[in-house]
């Protein structure tokens, strides 16, 4: 059992939930909690290290031995020890490091029919997280972030996702408008959503499928993005314009394009 | 100016930040940050006091203008102490201490035709925040709360809803499921969004406004108040069923009420 903070592993696996810096350097990233550890189980991730506690291991019986048998290594750790290491104010004894999973471009293909969220430049991980658990809520087909959206391996990004990081196609796209402008040429329809100039949601003709964009939570979409796209579309706002949160917007823009 | 942490005027302000209790026995609430402090003078709120940096003072002169000439009392204190006390990692040195508003039961009136959201037992302050600021930007003409919902008077609910605790009309029924079984019974239309047996959003008249119910995170509306309710409603999922944060849940219900 590990019980000293300067053991390797800690301070690796406390680096690795501190640092996106880390995390890719070392292709790796920490799933929390029991319920993600098992979510990476069942996703087939590969899962290097297992750290429980010897009370989470007595708790949660059924989930140790899945999970500990599928790790490449299950190694206990002190109570307290865990408390430090962990992100939540009440941890559950439970931690995973995981590979990286492929999230290049490619990793999956946009087909006719299907529909897509894309992301641009989405700086807050919970904004971030709740996305994705959206996305799969809904169906969603794929997710394309562009490069500059905050780390999806994030403990943040993790958590809020409900573990949907594990199952939603996801990849990122080193030059997303490019990627955009090229889809867009190949007859897949994309919507810009926009709080300016743009069609009302209501009016829109959805039942192509498609991808739909959202941008940052400042800012939007860059303006040679939305110029990428084949349709601007706005969600008509009777209420103070523009103040709707990213992910409450990407939850009404995502439902709309399921038609 | 205010140095000294056991200052009896800190030692309030940062009880008022942290507890309900003492929130409710003051009858008062803190509301940080310029753009909030804006909010608070043109809703024209009670403010008792204005905390300000001299830092501040100097980068938001308008806004100290406006604030200070509005506030009872405008006290500056040090830089080190506005840290200490501040809910967040990059404080602009603004903070006021505010009255509560009325948010009795009668302060605001249900009336035909009129498009509402009705929330029982929310327990997260940022997803009671973020409901808030999307039933202000869609509009909504109102919030009804039942009384086990979180504090709306808490530093993350007040910054979550981007000060539309300020604007948007908000009352908190004591005999929530009474009021609804009532409001019904007057001819209102209530829906109850429930993941279970109910008619799908798309397939629902929405034409004559009415009452939008959202229920707790985890375990979504009671039995009872579903059962006060006119119709229920539930989203579409093609994804994963249940998935839903309660925030993007209310974003889509509160903008299919729209209508």
């Amino acid at each position: 059992m590990i019980t000293a903070k300067d053991n390797e592993l800690i301070k690796d696996t406390a680096k690795l939930m501190s640092s996106a810096k880390h995390r890719r350097e070392k292709d790796c990233f920490v799933a929390e909690g029991v319920r993600l550890c098992v979510d990476g189980v069942l996703s087939g991730a590969q899962i290097t290290h297992f750290l429980y506690t010897n009370t989470a291991q007595k708790k949660y019986p059924e989930e140790f031995a899945r999970v500990s048998a599928y790790a490449q290594k299950t190694v206990e750790i002190s109570e307290a020890l865990f408390k430090k290491l962990s992100d939540t104010a009440a941890p559950q004894g439970f931690l995973c490091i995981v590979k990286r999973l492929d999230k290049s471009i490619g990793s999956f293909t946009i087909s006719n029919q299907g529909r897509y969220a894309a992301l641009e430049n989405i700086q807050d991980p919970q904004n971030l997280g709740t996305i994705l658990r959206t996305a799969e809520a809904l169906g969603t087909d794929g997710v394309i972030l562009s490069s500059d959206c905050c780390d999806i391996y994030s403990p943040k990004v993790i958590r809020g996702s409900m573990g949907a990081v594990f199952r939603v196609p996801i990849m990122i796209a080193e030059q997303f408008t490019d990627f955009i402008r090229t889809v867009t040429k190949q007859g897949i329809p994309t919507f810009a959503s926009t709080p300016h100039e743009a069609d009302d949601l209501h009016t829109v003709d959805f039942s192509k499928g498609g991808i739909m964009l959202i941008g940052n939570e400042g800012n939007g979409l860059k303006q040679e993005t939305i110029g990428a796209c084949r349709q601007s579309v706005r969600i008509n706002m009777k209420g103070r314009a523009e103040s709707l949160n990213a992910a409450a917007a990407a939850a009404i823009l995502l439902y709309a394009l399921q038609g």
